[in-house]
């Protein structure tokens, strides 16, 4: 049977962390989880994530490495006010760009702190430090904005911040077909289920079939995953796996 | 001053993790919080973490890239029975290595499955798929063993047994002095606060001094982390810090 529906190739993103919080396991990351549920949802395949620390020439060499391998690339962290916030000038710097404080990121930030009545200094002025070629992006949640150059978005790190930013990004995005997927939980050891399971993504090659094992209470299983573009080839290669191992 | 304790250098280390169910956002990865934890706690400096899908070309380029720059590398997920598990056989290829069924990591499933009356079947059989040069590591949890290549260590995906494998692995690798570290809560934005802390992150360049925004009931706040080797600078550092934002 040949794929009928939906087939429209997905587009391929990458996601950089940055920061030392994160390898020194001070903080564990909850914008990678976030990001790979939200670009699954409208049909953006997530191919890879880095995390490094706030040291830029790893910073600059990881943007340039995945600007020029997927369609889009997500930034988390490092565009705070304090003296290790260095991602925008990596940024200016991975794509030959020149930076300074900019007209349009210091008027959202004048306004900001006009209202709020506290002072917009030095350090608060670093965060409308954005590339010449940068388009804003909107933080409705804190203000200084993020930016997008080329395939790049940067974003805040704080999970708030960086979840606004993506739910302002997400929309302007193409994406493929949104990704299907049906789970079955089977209850036996992956030893015993991944004979059928080899023979079943050999006859479904159009499908992703995964095997994600689990222990619990002592027993073995795992859930079989199978996703794809296609409802009814999702259903047709379901079916064979139940008949496989029935419950 | 200059830094006269501890002063080893510290081991630098890289983690891949490979799996799909991590950038589908299906789950949540739990073993990079750990590791980095426990690389912290031995002194060895975790510098970068890549996550990758079960891509053969992916996984290889990024062993490849992590062993070559980095004095150590952990692998998690990709080493069970089930097709999609491919993990051992790109170690091979990433070092020209040959791989099949070796009879130390056979004997040991053997005796395993014998025990539990379960059959060594040719899917579980893959789990002793291991290159010619690699050193066994011991799973206790599951029994199916991980190994190392030159300065990458291979290890499971499922947490209990990534974790299990860690513990055997970590006292046999040679740490740096351990990171001390000391935080101190700031209730002010960052933005009040990065004047300061870039002064004083300039007085003590032996120093890391991370700051690291939170938000909470509407209020904004930093923890404000400073890590070495030295404790005494540490303190003399915090003393400062606090003098600069007394409570």
């Amino acid at each position: 049977m040949s794929v009928t529906t939906n087939d429209r190739p997905r587009p391929t993103a990458a996601m950089l962390v940055i920061g030392d919080e994160i390898l020194s396991g001070r903080t564990r990351d909850a914008n990678m989880y976030h990001l790979a549920g939200q670009l699954t949802g409208v049909g953006i395949d997530l191919r890879e994530v880095r995390v490094v620390s706030d040291d830029a020439p790893a910073i600059i060499a990881a943007v340039q490495a995945l600007s020029a391998t997927y369609d889009s690339v997500f930034t988390s962290g490092g565009i705070g006010p304090t003296h290790d916030d260095i991602t925008a000038d990596c940024i200016a710097a991975a794509f030959n760009d020149h930076i300074d404080v900019r007209d349009d990121a210091r008027a959202l930030l004048q306004a900001h702190y006009d209202r709020n009545g506290q002072e917009l200094n030095d350090a608060r002025l670093r965060m409308a430090r954005i590339p010449d070629s940068a388009t804003l992006i909107e933080n409705p949640v804190s203000i200084a904005p993020g930016f997008s150059v080329q395939n790049v978005y940067v974003m805040a790190g704080v999970p708030s911040v960086f979840q606004a930013m993506v739910a302002t990004v997400l929309p302007t995005l193409t994406g493929g077909a949104p990704l299907l997927s049906q789970t079955l939980r089977i209850d036996r050891g992956e030893g015993d289920i991944a004979g059928p399971l080899g023979e079943l993504a050999h006859d479904f090659v159009d499908l992703s079939i995964g095997s994600y094992p689990f222990q619990k209470d002592g027993k073995y299983g795992a859930n079989i995953v199978i996703r794809g573009q296609d409802a009814l080839r999702i259903d047709l290669a379901m079916d064979q796996l139940k008949l496989a191992f029935p419950t």
